[in-house]
């Protein structure tokens, strides 16, 4: 069930995904810090870019990372010891649909960026709530490719944004889903499900962002789906040659970028 | 220069206006408080849905309220007599490219839901600069109808909304305008512009917003323009109902609406 990751693993992904943790690492992570000795789960850690955050914030909790694809695993374990050597993170190889931890084995979940990729977002949040113990909390970060706004305005990168919508949704997933993360917290039993907009505003006055949310990941995240884009049919090199640029204009000083990722807390009534 | 306003001046527009002022007033206000005497002027006052909001937040300031219309401000100064009667505004009709000010005339300016109406922002942002002091502080707020995102998800409401892109650029203005907000500034000659995205989330969790936003400001503002949009061709009854329709759908419970205002503060350098 757990569908190919769009993205895929090449060296060039890994240093995207960190640099986008360290850059958004404050607006995403925000509130979210675990009680010493709690037991906290990531889901879909990948190569680690969250989790050297969950453990920054969260010193004394006691955290597991699961992911699917060895590989990554490797490096989020590399990455953990590079930036974060004093901290005890237990690596888990498994599918999301199938985790191999006993029934409210864990206080809190922590699930970012996950979502998006999977073909039936609803069974998975459904058996992960199993893993929870009664009152334990589930945190889920998504982005929207739809709130991606900027200036100038262009067809040509508006439509490269939609090549990666449209790629996502032929692997299984969806790239709109923030919309949709508490429908879908709610249908899966969870209760007292809070939202909270998490928006991403760029413009000259933030050279920081500019470099590090247009540049390195936004539009690194699009260039690098190219190949696959053009392999689908979905565009032609001058089309996408064209979008590309375009996004890249939007990080001139005159430039402007708008995006939001959707952040929720929800709770596990129990049965 | 002024464009035909493009929602028109009907009772339900104003009654629109007022909800719309009330719901939205700490997102859009927070962190809009003048000093007590000082000389603030609010461009476009319209029918004073905001005037109240601002005489509340600087009882001590001295403030002007202008607009072009002279049944508008009929309609400010009987809704501040209701809601606000020991507030003093002046009321001035006028252009806001020709304004009846001396030069250097205000500490602040406040301008909200007005440079989408121009058809020369630039021309209009230049001018008002002449009248605030150097120092002195612009306020500017603006919607940007592409950061309308919802769930359920719809092609029909997407293109009612797009009906309002279209109706606004006909008549010479820029729905679209919040993400340009910044460079308009700056090339105004504006300095230290700081722009914040103010962002509306909507679910379940909300009613009151699900009431004072969804159904009650963002849908009806689409739905009053049914009828220019069926005249300017850009639909038919049938699709504009399916869009309403499902503009409406994503007020029920397990739906969610996102959309984002931008505020921004930029400082008159002087000459």
């Amino acid at each position: 069930m757990t569908v190919g990751y769009v993205h895929g693993y090449s060296q060039q992904e890994t240093g995207r995904l960190g640099d986008q943790a360290d850059t958004l690492a404050r607006l995403l992570h925000q509130g979210t810090a675990y009680p010493a000795g709690s037991r906290v789960l990531e889901v879909g850690c990948g190569v680690g870019a969250q989790t050297v955050h969950l453990v920054a914030s969260s010193p004394g909790a006691r955290i597991v990372a699961v992911d699917i694809a060895e590989d990554s695993l490797a490096r989020a374990r590399a990455r953990l010891a590079a930036q974060a050597p004093a901290a005890r993170v237990e690596w888990v190889l498994g599918d999301v649909l199938d985790l191999p931890f006993p029934d409210g084995s864990f206080d809190h979940l922590f699930v970012c960026f996950v979502l998006e990729h999977l073909t039936d977002p609803h069974r998975a949040l459904t058996g992960l709530r199993r893993l929870l113990r009664p009152g334990g909390t589930l945190t889920v970060i998504e982005g929207d490719h739809g709130t991606a706004v900027f200036h100038p305005d262009s067809a040509h990168a508006r439509a490269a944004i939609h090549c990666l919508v449209d790629l996502q949704a032929m692997a299984g997933g969806d790239a709109l889903i923030g919309r949709r993360v508490r429908p879908l917290l709610s249908a899966a039993g969870y209760r007292d499900v809070v939202v909270q907009p998490r928006t991403v505003y760029v413009d000259g006055a933030r050279p920081d962002l500019v470099e590090g949310f247009i540049r390195n990941t936004f539009t690194a995240m699009v260039a690098s789906m190219g190949p696959d884009a053009l392999a689908a049919g979905l565009t032609t090199p001058d089309e996408w040659r064209r979008g590309i640029a375009d996004l890249h204009r939007t990080a001139e000083p005159d430039g402007t970028f708008h995006y939001t990722f959707f952040k929720a807390v929800a709770v596990n009534p129990g049965t």
